[in-house]
């Protein structure tokens, strides 16, 4: 059986299992509290709708009005903020649904929206990364030759250290603004943050969904807009990072090599390219393996890692 | 002012723009028709409040109720079959929001699950997308082979074609499917593929929530899962190939010469590896631009396109 049909099966495995297993945690986590809360919430249902006997028609009619009001009570949403946060969960992809499309005409233009901004966003968050990374990279520097130190090279640990510390910071700091503003707890700030810049969007907590803080609180709103951008693009930009094992220069050695082959060779040189760059003292064995899209994680927080970062060397 | 700043400045426009213009017709769509429903809404609210004469305590008792009870209407959400639901919709970033964790321990998980899910998910995606290429182009060799066509050749174009037929068939499929199993009409049922095939999943349309399907449905349940993890391989196929300009000699002999150079030239060779392939016949002027990440549309999409299958040459 061919290599890539191997791994390509195994990695399917791999994923079923991660499911398996996942939902079998979840299960073990979550059921229970679930039974309880829903017992509870039958109590309580039972005990309202003795007090004032209101009839099942009345019930299921007051059901969905409470339902199709929660948008409403949360504020306007679609006024320009409202359309604006809107526009931004869609283009990034994390689609809370705190508000969605209520006419067809709507729904018809939100995927029309999509299918153009979602790559444009992309495309902006990856350039703005990739010039974020040359900046600190050149930051670090002057601060080494600042400290008098003899090597100012800024090796990838150096650069991964930093990112790594400023996507908990930028984590953090958003935990701390939302758990103040929102009047969650911090762990449950840090937990929206989370959601939020991997692009899952539960929309379980949406910031700016209380006291009408679209139309009232301009600071916060646009606190909001900024942090949600800004933190995809810190998060962009250290994953831009972390695929880029140490050794560089022994890449591009490599690349050279096969690329210089014919057409058809140069499959095997892009797998070795971003292989023996993604994969950390990659064995010459897993040229053509398609061990490439190991070095594509990105996206997975909602970003590619094109070769600009993968590439880019430390300065001599 | 450096090319790259250059770029990054005026993607970073663009997207502004693009979210501004957005931000003003959702509102000019959906504005109006906000207005009426909270009004009908509250009418509503007034009527059944007055007709009971509830106290207004217990009415914000008794949103709290049926908003928390919504959930458990739909089903139990967290037996084995609704986590892995749940688990689906975390790793591909979906995140509908239908239920999210109710426990700390479940939220903690949930973002332990998804640094490690997302990123697995996505090479899965990734290598099977490749191989489905792969296929595809020998099946279309063999079907013009059958036909006794002289060039038997498998053209961009060809591939191309299929991949978007293939990804309109993916959507319509699914709208039919969904249209018939959850009474959605086809257009709510498209938008619903859709949404989540694009994993921005703003849950305002999810399947398997009525009728406790989750738990009396196990085909419906299984074909559900097997759509959106195929349909996400899919559509990650198809945009393999849309990054791929039909000029690949061409790219592969450019990155020869310049990735033949030293490291801090690796930085260049990648770039023009990536700008030839996915800018169609690209003028030599973009070296070094920073256009690679035009390549990467993929990813708004929920992919990252690895060089794999944007070098992958048709067949001879």
């Amino acid at each position: 059986m061919k290599r890539q049909n191997v791994r390509t099966l195994s990695l399917i495995v791999c994923t079923f299992t991660y499911l398996l297993v996942g939902a079998a945690v979840f299960d073990a986590l979550e059921s229970d509290h679930e039974m309880r809360e829903e017992e509870k919430l039958k109590a309580e249902e039972i005990r309202i709708k003795g007090k004032y006997n209101i009839s099942s028609e009345d019930y299921r009619q007051l059901e969905l009005v409470i339902l199709q009001a929660e948008p409403h009570r949360a504020g306007v949403q679609w006024r320009f903020a409202g359309s604006f946060y809107f526009a931004i969960t869609v283009i990034t992809t994390i689609g809370y649904g705190h508000a969605a499309p209520g006419t067809d005409a709507g729904k018809a233009f939100c995927m029309f929206y999509a299918v153009l901004g979602i790559p444009l966003t992309l495309v902006m968050f990856q350039s703005l990364g990739e010039r974020m990374n040359t900046f600190v990279r050149y930051l670090l520097k002057r601060i080494k030759k600042c400290c008098g130190l003899r090597n100012t090279e800024v090796s990838m640990e150096n650069m991964v250290t930093v990112g790594f510390f400023s996507c908990m910071g930028t984590l953090c700091i958003g935990a701390a603004a939302f758990s103040q503003c929102e009047e969650w707890s911090f762990f449950h700030a840090y937990y929206y943050c989370f959601i939020t810049l991997t692009t899952i969007g539960f929309g379980d907590y949406v910031a700016l969904q209380t006291k009408g803080a679209l139309q009232k609180k301009p600071l916060y709103v646009a606190f909001s807009f900024m942090y949600i951008l800004v933190g995809l693009t810190v998060i962009g930009a250290f994953l831009n990072l972390v695929v880029l094992s140490p050794g560089a220069p022994s890449t591009v050695d490599v690349s050279t090599r096969v690329i210089a082959k014919d057409t058809e060779m140069g499959l095997e040189a892009s797998l070795i390219a971003v292989t023996t760059m993604s994969v950390h003292k990659p064995p010459p064995l897993q040229i053509g393996t398609g061990k490439d899209e190991q070095a594509r994680p990105g996206r997975g927080w909602g970003y590619a890692v094109p070769p600009l970062q993968i590439l880019h060397p430390s300065p001599p």
